[in-house]
């Protein structure tokens, strides 16, 4: 490769990271048009920066024209050591915690205002749940995005209802004290429940990891539909994440 | 963002993939004068990347000032379909098979002369294996690279056999004939094996998922410690594979 002489490029560079950043799990293949929308650039140079990204193996032309992420940034993602300690430590837990109750059970870290899939167990027998590793999911109206809030610096809490608390369903907790009164009550158990706060008919019940100074760097959580007994799985859960943080520390 | 003028810069935008491609499961966390030297840039340039990368989310500094991939690559990289679809239809399967079998579960995909590991279940009882998902493989010495190689296109093997079959044990088939009847075999059977022919150790068993056309999606694999009964073990993979073919379809 030739040593650098030109100019810095930072622009170039930062148009062809935008071009990556178009896409996620909720917008996995984009038309050339899509993206040059997106990142506001005009379609030559969109296309030409897709093309470098697809010669390097970052994206993946599709038959019909559209592009999605190649194999190569997907195996350069997978090697993201943060996300690798804790779920190589959740997934054995994980996996038993699915084995002792059929149910999903995700594990979830918080990223910016928002809770973040990164592990996830199912089997044939569970109910299909909207959240796949890599989906996002509101802090407030979801089991485990409570149980990362509660042992979260109070600021966390101030942003979010700074940022607005949406309300998913009528059962989502909009109000900030009654939000507060929620995680209070978490704090003193351990355990988080979303009760159709987020999607209509699904529950949840979730813990924290917490780390040595009881920060949390992540929470387990298991989702089941409506009539699921939480109340007797909370047990479950608790003692997946408390192994979870020994293994951790 | 401004509209492009300036010259192309595919050159600066090359050297910003180059320093994204330096990370993988084996090397996730690197210094500044590594990346730098495996690029072949001077340092300030590769600093001045990394900073752009930085700031993206696409990396991260550790305290100790070494390099990872950031939660944003991750999440971009999460987003793959190609790999979800795959993983979606077999990841219910792949769990039953571990709750039959209490034994590590793969998901194999072909990438270009290696076996890549897309998906693993394992519990707290399984034997710890090597490789993890974003892991490589070599095709000839696994039994998951055995069972895609024995379904590819003939041409794969030949390509396979000029590269070199390296020996990873002293069982490891590195003559061209004993592979390619073993091969043979798992055309008849389904069903691939590795006696210790990767590690010490450790077998497996494997059988592809094959599409309409009866090409290879990928592979799923037990792998086990060296005494598991895997000829007993062959007939439940086949099973999960055949039921995650018929999924894809």
């Amino acid at each position: 490769m030739p040593r650098t002489t030109g100019p810095p490029g930072v622009s170039v560079s930062s148009k062809l990271l935008a071009v990556l950043g178009c896409f996620d799990v909720h917008r996995p293949t984009l038309t050339l048009t899509e993206i040059a929308r997106q990142v506001d650039l005009p379609v030559s140079t969109a296309r030409r920066l897709i093309l470098e990204l697809t010669e390097w193996g970052g994206l993946e032309r599709l038959p019909d024209g559209r592009y999605r992420v190649g194999m190569r940034l997907w195996e350069i993602g997978s090697s993201a050591p943060q996300q690798r300690d804790l779920r190589d430590a959740a997934r054995p837990f994980m996996q038993d915690l699915y084995e002792a109750t059929k149910e999903n059970v995700q594990l979830i870290v918080l990223d910016g205002l928002e809770a973040l899939c990164v592990e996830k167990i199912y089997g044939t027998r569970a109910v299909p749940t909207e959240t796949n590793v890599g989906g996002r999911m509101p802090l407030h109206a979801t089991g485990a995005g409570k149980a990362i809030l509660a042992f979260s610096p109070r600021q966390l809490l101030v942003d979010l209802i700074d940022a607005g608390l949406a309300r998913c369903t009528p059962y989502t907790l909009v109000e900030p004290g009654r939000l507060a009164a929620a995680l209070k009550k978490t704090r003193e158990t351990g355990l988080a429940y979303s009760q159709e706060e987020k999607t209509y008919g699904v529950v949840s019940v979730s813990s924290p990891i917490l780390d040595t100074d009881k920060q949390p760097l992540g929470a387990v959580a298991i989702v089941a539909r409506l009539g699921a007994p939480i109340d007797r799985l909370g047990p479950a859960v608790r003692t997946a994440v408390l192994s979870i943080s020994r293994i951790i520390r």
